[in-house]
């Protein structure tokens, strides 16, 4: 297999690592910058670097786009223009839709692992950052390109993460509530815990507790890249802000009312919202395999992705088999623990497709 | 040392297990629930339990109250009225305005480790809990209780913690911020991403990002306990609210505007603001020894404590030593680092006591 790596920052030289390492992948890399591209070459992040990106995704299988948010369209466009017909085009960027328009063609899909701390440069890749890691994936709604879906996929378990598929939509709309607003939030709050001690006279008094230090670990993270963030999902993030500017006046409302009933079943209720949230990561079991029938059209692979996606099943492995009339074809899909194979079996039977346990 | 404990959940316990491993004090418990006095017991937390605090405190040189917020004022009362004249009665209560009015008595210094996950019963209670925590400790201006100030701060090093002198207004201002007010966003966020996932038709999806996965880490945290502790601080909380509220608007603003250079600056100075709230614990370095000339009179070790807390410097150790004709003493300051040295012999300098490096 032939990887290109376009930007080589710690993303980008993580999947130079883990493609070389993990999958023997061959792996061209580009960057602008190109000292970049030759720190890359020297610590074994690629094999080779090209002078641009025709050359880069040459008869490339997959290229990844790992640039940052601002140049990431542009970068993608050149990219597909040059890269074959059956070679896949994905991304790293942290918001989607901004690429939707890219969806048109079918050779793109948008990605976007949880995983690295943007701030560190190529020096910090490593070929296990994405161990365990949710990867998303972006594919447009009935895409036909199945067999793109499942390269990438593959390639992905192979670097240890874990794929899910999920709507560009829906994507940002998570990502404002679960990663931007986080980080706006924590920028707030070291602001204002700065000027309270500044206020109070104790500037330097050391602030340790451990809720605050949680409560603030993303504060002031690299501003080049999260002002892009910030901005390219402003839409969702601004309607993050709005309704938890609105539920926070409500919990200022039962505080000053001081209506201990209130306070104590709002706690209660972010208990178990906590626990449903964050407990629902804890998969795992005896690993199912599911066949499923499909026929051989458009959009197939891209709708049970979603599908399974949306359900919060992760996929372990997928497997394609065409049948030798290509008329239809058999997909193989590995699911880790008994609950999470039958909630897929169930989502796939809702598509319409005939599903059995292997 | 004989140390009486009141009230035996996780951080009673604790204290229990730390007085008697790392001081060898005899300790002795008392709860209103009688099995969990008897289960303290027999965890070896502590040497034997009273049937009511008159018999705990009996003969105690330290009392700990470590009852929940809501029962503090009375069982602090309580134990007053029955410890004897040389012993110091301290509590662990998140917030510290409440007992204020106790401090009439000079016997009365509060307290609050940052420490423990407040859930937990004594089962969980262990003897390092308090290693290198912040134990602050609410001595009323110009109380002349110096040697019981001495007696407590020395027994909480000995646990292994870093006792801070500090005000009780900025004590219950300062958690508002740092503690409080983050409990409340983590709550209001998970209570987002459950109805954001339920209205995208995802519920189930997991939510596992870094950012969010410590934003949220304090979400709903025991409503029994957390429900006094907003209450009873509820002015400073709201305080908070409304200051987070108007830096909320401000930075929707410059979204909205799609103001880029505004959003980066933000980002930068709410680096910059975490980088000297954080980095600003990193104390450490040689131990250097302040020995500090003082009038026998009221009110000096509580002051210096508190203006070392005040500047951020932590106290290592303290010693008294009285002047054979009681009319001065000498006090000796262990404090880490050159730079923490000489700012504490700074402050003193201006409080007027002559300082010098021993």
């Amino acid at each position: 297999m032939r990887v290109a790596v376009l930007g080589l920052g710690l993303i980008g030289g993580s999947i130079g690592l883990a493609a070389r390492g993990r999958q023997g992948a061959e792996v061209c890399g580009y960057d602008t910058d190109t000292d970049a591209a030759l720190r890359a070459l020297a610590l074994g992040v690629i094999d080779e670097h090209a002078g641009d990106i025709a050359g880069a995704v040459a008869g490339a299988d997959v290229v990844f786009v790992a640039v940052p948010v601002g140049a990431l369209a542009d970068t993608v466009s050149v990219a597909l223009a040059h890269a074959g017909q059956a070679c896949v085009v994905t991304d790293v960027g942290s918001t989607k839709r901004v690429l939707a328009q890219v969806g048109a063609d079918e050779r793109f899909i948008g990605g976007h692992p949880l995983a690295g701390a943007e701030t560190a440069g190529i020096e910090h890749a490593r070929a296990d950052l994405f161990d365990g890691a949710t990867w998303y994936l972006t594919p447009a709604r009935g895409s036909t390109a199945g067999v793109l879906y499942e390269r990438l996929h593959r390639l992905l378990c192979a670097f240890g993460a874990q794929p899910t598929a999920i709507d560009a939509d829906t994507h940002d709309t998570l990502m404002a509530c679960v990663s931007h607003l986080p980080h706006v939030l924590a920028n707030l709050l070291v602001a204002q815990a700065a000027g309270m001690l500044e206020r109070e006279g104790s500037p330097s008094l050391p602030v340790v507790g451990p809720s605050f230090r949680d409560a603030t670990r993303v504060a002031g993270a690299n501003s080049a890249i999260w002002t892009d963030i910030y901005l390219s999902n402003r839409d969702a993030l601004i309607a993050g802000i709005d309704e938890f500017a609105e539920r926070l006046a409500r919990v200022r409302a039962a505080l000053s009312a001081g209506d201990a009933a209130a306070v104590g079943e709002w706690n209660e209720s972010a208990r178990a919202d906590r626990d449903a949230l964050l407990g629902s990561g804890l998969h795992g079991g005896p690993v199912r395999e599911l066949r499923v029938s499909v026929p051989n059209r458009p959009g197939v692979i891209a709708d049970i992705a979603l599908a399974l996606g949306r359900a919060g099943v992760n996929i372990l492995d997928m497997a394609l088999a065409p049948s030798e009339d290509n008329r239809q074809g058999v997909v193989g899909l590995w699911i880790a623990g008994e609950a999470d194979a039958a909630r897929a079996a169930q989502e796939i039977a809702a598509l319409g497709f005939p599903v059995a346990s292997a």
